[in-house]
């Protein structure tokens, strides 16, 4: 039937991306995938436009771009458009954006009329470079991974703070708390993985005459003479996480430990950590720190592993849902 | 520079549309602006396939296609999809999908690998179908509306269900209760429409040693000698919010009353309110609700008046979100 | 060139999956390719929206989703738009939907204005959830290939029913017969399969006051003492095919055989062709055929044979187009 | 609550275009509307290319840009396609692509396996170009609506011919013949908008041992002593028509009118035509008949009010439907 | 034919929106065209992620969204991306993005394999968002505007500069000078605006054995005794344009003025500007200038007038093109 | 995890394919890949619309599909289109349009308001047939590789032309010369490749009073006593080109050679060719040059090894950038 045509063995080639803004995070997945992340330039013009080129051919391969979105958010981003825009136009195969920290996760709706909803936004302008599929960690809201139009594969870094947690305090009494009413399933996740801790989360408090005014953040549940783990998805300015910290002490807590995936850890964030009465705060590298902004109870886990296992799994059709079954 | 063409000034003609799933809200609701429902044949075929026709010439309408997700909720969202490609074909000039109540809300995230994001899949057979843009009420989460790829214009029945309980429970001590504890927001906006009334929130407590079970319905806040106001978005089977209507009771509660935007009512969700000891149910016409399934204390709202303005504004070129402000 | 990224052979992995439709033609394709359905969760909630989750990994995979839109067809559909939802967003490389029978088939234009055209939309919906492909079996109109936007692989029940007749019926005078003179194109087909068999066909005479008004089913062509095998492309209520089989005897036939690929047996169906002169009705499985609606003149072919060998073929980027050739 | 802004009055603007394969229409067209073409500048480059521009501005116009799609087919389609870009760039607000003839109707599915389905890719490259909706006249199928992702008018030539051949031909007993089974929907229209005339069509025989061979051509239904009115809805090369009205006068038929749409009149048409036992021949101006193949028992009706009718409607938005109603 | 149904007369309106990057331009547009600037909510968050708000409605309205992307051209373009969104979700009517400068249109192509094309990226990202229609000034390359998909108003800054030159230098001996081979086109259209000056260019001189070495600027053409106009589209860091003019002056010049629509004045081209040998740099005001950067022989045009007549012309349906008309 | 399911090695499959306008090329692409062309079927029907139908099966093929936009180009690029369109529905598993001629590549921008922006259109209408990627050779602007929503493979002749130039010429003083200002870029990679050869250029001179008007054409370095290589990508009716190297023996040039990609020779072409000063011709065979076309001084060179090259990359996942590297 078919006498036309040269036959070949189809291979997969499996290479990986980074841009500027947490290459060591970059490397380390790289490393751990046993390879080393593709050599590229990328740097600025006089006028602030980016420029980036592959030094190596792509053509065919299974790219993997990662690009954590911290500050200055707007910079990166568009480096990551950029980066998938030149990897589409170099005949990549497919393209997996690698988001270990997803911005504007925050903008996933309208609180009011004539807002944007910035998440939805950014999922659109990653398809429209020319991602096939998304990578992320943690994501703000669980609703975003509907956003974008395609496969996205949602990590979850509970197992590896909730591990370290677990030896670090082995022997002693623990607490899950969560800092506000609206995050008490992650905490119910926490509790499970730590061999089923009490639950306990701050309750705000309203005046009754002045219900949008916080008059006191109260504790919902038994919390004295345990060491309370303070959980959230990400600590930003620190403000309510400190708060609901003091809240704990004050309420009888042996100490607290607060712990949470992404560490933008912006504005007063690092001066109100290091000043409050949590004992030790754990976040993982999804963000980089820089080392100004590193003290002495801030104990950083590296992401690095997840994020190597899941890609491999994705690059040899394994299963990402296997990485988190028997967890909660 | 121009000289070629005729010249006419542009009229814009506001049609309302209605399927078969709940045809006396949309009449309501076309009375209330002052026209009525397109003449529409629709039938099913030998087979169950769906047909439609439109029996006056929509050619360049502005339309409003009204079909509430009510069970067998496929047929209708079927339905739906069908008239809305009929009016594409039929040269409608603008589409707006209005569902009262949107199917399949609740599918909006994957609670575990390998599952549908039904919520947003719908949002894309829409817009496939020809939607151009949505008017829904109390979505069950919010970043539905980024689901669809155009505007959507999000009701909210909370200032005719409170003002509704307001007048009828006026004089009388009144707290708010959330049934559970991811829905304190809406509770909060519940308590500032009432003046500020106090908010309470049932807690699900759970053994130490197996976090997953709930042991007892705790009630977090004083309601002793109060009316409690139980507020969710919709009632399906009913099972959660008579728990927790019977733990206010136990807690010391005056009495209970539910409101709840979309009254779903599936299965034994009838028996559980009648029988149950909350005095009133108070829900609105979302959703229809057979003869049968009506009952003494059940309080049924018309939605059709928030429906209406809606679509007047929208039509003409008036504000939505004016319709909401100052309402906390 | 190129000294960075990892390298492995590509392997390609064919899954099937069947919706609730019709499981047990799914379950012989899977059987006849040498594999199993892929275990999945399905059910329905409460308020009868639909659920979907596959209990392995889906990663990679080139999955063939087989669903046939009998009755409640809308029910169907939207349950195999979810699955292919599902797929996609599991990451499956290549999605195949498989109809055994197209729901909506025959709305493929507009017969009058502001009408849908439903075949059309199906079309779109399925590319919309994420189909890339199409497997269907003796569509209703040969255009409706044209409907979606990607390969169609359109296969024919005529070998398998026609080579059936041949055999059963060898050694008699066979006459092949169109129902109508709208489908003779098919009726040839026929002819040619069984050796040159002489054609006729039904033409409903009209009166020529009252055109619109059949008067009679008069037979063209020559039946007398011979089997006639009647055929169509599907049986709904048998109304037409029926009163065919009645003229082709009253015209002097041996005796007649009905011959279908599609059985939807709405309503009446079974009865009058249980109580008609046909000796025999021929039919496949694509779709569901009750036990209560099983007669004792009913012959069921399968349609496994010829699904598994296109799905096979196209799995391994063989010949669907050879499957048919050589066959008028 | 809006101060901001500038208001004005909609006022919305008909222009015609005329690509350069029949303008005479164009002009017909443009003039029943009571304006002009707009004034074009349209050549080809050296090489073959073509150039196209409007001399007037164009923004914000309805348009509507007429081409029939006659010989060189490739050329005319092309031009259609550039000038409906030129449009979009030029910011004309709607476009309406008005087909007399469609070009590519007869692939609208694949006969066999890796052929074409140009019929769609036709409607797919005239919606990329920025079309958004036809105009059509006598589509080969009507499912090629279908094809169009937008609406589609499908206007019919019907009255037009019929309502000439009645008056010309008043006073004589007519019969109306389909020149092969496939079409005898069409001349059951014809019948009815002739006051019932019977029906005929041509069956062609075929020997039983070589079914694809055609032996005669055989009427069926009585034509003895009356005039027939053969209808298709195109004359390409006329073999299959001028054997038909052979048929007729050889079954004693009083005389032949033969009436088509669409005039393509290619390679030996004309002479078939000329030299056969019909007495007249009538179709429409949808194609550019040169004047080298007109001949005396040729009769042009021109088609120019029905489009002009239809275009008014649509820019009106009043009622194409309703032009072809109670009319069969 | 059709009785249901509310009818009303349309109206447009004209909303002026402004980013952040330059609303000095913005507020001079709206003040030109009769309006002002609808109040916007504009600032970042903590982590440098961007907010938007309309304080205004916005619905159904004809928008302009002016910005200029200047450094930092990423936060700019990002901010304009997020403004048109939430005009989209607003139900804006129709959305023109106003580009005086376009950011990345230098990246036009790859130089080079594995480049991005980062100048349709950006055309494509804001298609995403929600863009309708593009207006931009003097694009560093015509072909950007087939990198959007509609229509692009593409204005000339060219009159302004070439009238303000011609009227303040009337009397003189003039000739037109391009600072490089390959934008002599620009140069011819300045000629004709100045009354036909005579034309010369900078030849870039190389070695026979290193091609790619310039060693000598040579003027081409006679400049002697005359003002050379030195034009040019943008001025980034200077170097090119300030040689030329060094050029020129050792060619015997009397007098060298440079002219140039966009002044980005990155890095050290204010000083190189301030010490070179011309008499005046003309610019306009596409990007703002902070006033740190203004020198003594800067001129600074405003673009104003021609932005505001482009959006008149675009929302009463005039023609952008006649703006241009009769300028060479 | 997974236990359902078949696994199989993929293979990949190189097919070639050739459209009607130059199959001597596309066959000597073959061979020189080791392959022949896929048998098809292509013709024209009577009224000019084309068929085309390939003869094996080509699912899951990685196919190339080879047309040069030769005259008549509205046929070729509309066969090319059917092509794709069938190698689409027929399930090949990429599509890569091979155009060693891009038909419309000069109309890449709006020169005036109301053109087309044809070259876009046809990347838009090739994408919208199924096209993956190009592969093109020397585009009149490289900015059209952004036109296409996809990888395009830019390939360039400069290597095959300027190798046999410098073979031929060898031990002569050669020159590079453009025939304008706009195209000395690719004058400067010529004088790279042939080692260091001075650059020259023909420079229009206008008259001061009427600088639209060519008065003479100048030409600008140092010709005397050299073999002249006048480049350029294209030779259409060859007046500008003639007229150059009139100029060139003029101003003491020892000799002109004429040297382009793209052999269009439109029109008088042949005749200005033969007659003028140049001792040779040399272009590639992209474009077919019929036999009586071809003249005693016009070298022919094979474009074929170029283009198998690239596919042969293309198909292996290996790198076309790195087939120019080292090439100025």
């Amino acid at each position: 039937m078919r006498v036309s045509g040269l036959k070949k063995t189809t291979k997969k080639n499996l290479m990986v991306f980074s841009g500027r803004a947490h290459p060591q995070l970059a490397q380390e997945v790289a490393l751990e995938l046993g390879t080393r992340l593709v050599p590229t330039s990328a740097y600025e013009f006089a006028n602030s436009e980016l420029y980036v080129r592959y030094e190596e051919s792509v053509r065919g391969c299974d790219a993997f771009v990662i690009q954590s979105h911290t500050a200055p958010v707007n910079e990166w981003i568009m480096e990551h458009l950029i980066m998938v825009d030149a990897l589409k136009r170099a005949s990549a195969k497919r393209i997996t954006v690698v988001q270990p920290f997803y911005g504007y996760a925050r903008q996933d709706k309208k609180h009011r009329g004539r807002e944007p909803i910035s998440a939805r936004l950014m999922a659109d302008l990653f398809k429209t470079a020319g991602a096939d599929r998304l990578i992320c960690v943690d994501l703000h809201a669980d609703q975003i991974q509907g956003f974008f139009d395609g496969p996205v594969d949602h990590l979850m870094a509970l197992p590896i703070l909730a591990d370290y947690v677990r030896e670090k305090y082995a022997g002693q009494q623990l607490a899950v708390v969560s800092p506000d009413a609206g995050r008490i399933k992650v905490a119910e996740r926490w509790s499970a993985r730590l061999g089923g801790a009490p639950l306990a989360f701050i309750h705000k408090t309203r005046r009754e005459d002045r219900p949008n005014e916080v008059v006191a953040n109260r504790v919902v549940g038994r919390v004295d003479d345990r060491i309370c783990v303070l959980v959230d998805d990400m600590i930003d300015t620190g403000g309510t996480i400190v708060q609901a910290a003091e809240a704990l002490m004050a309420d009888g807590a042996a100490g607290v430990v607060i712990a949470a995936t992404h560490a933008l850890l912006s504005g007063p964030a690092v001066d109100r950590l290091k000043n409050c009465s949590a004992a030790e705060v754990v976040v993982t590298n999804t963000l980089p720190i820089p080392s100004e902004n590193l003290f002495d109870k801030l104990t950083v886990l590296s992401i690095a592993p997840l994020l190597s296992r899941a890609i491999k799994e994705v690059f040899e059709d394994g299963s990402v849902t296997s990485m988190f079954e028997g967890h909660a």
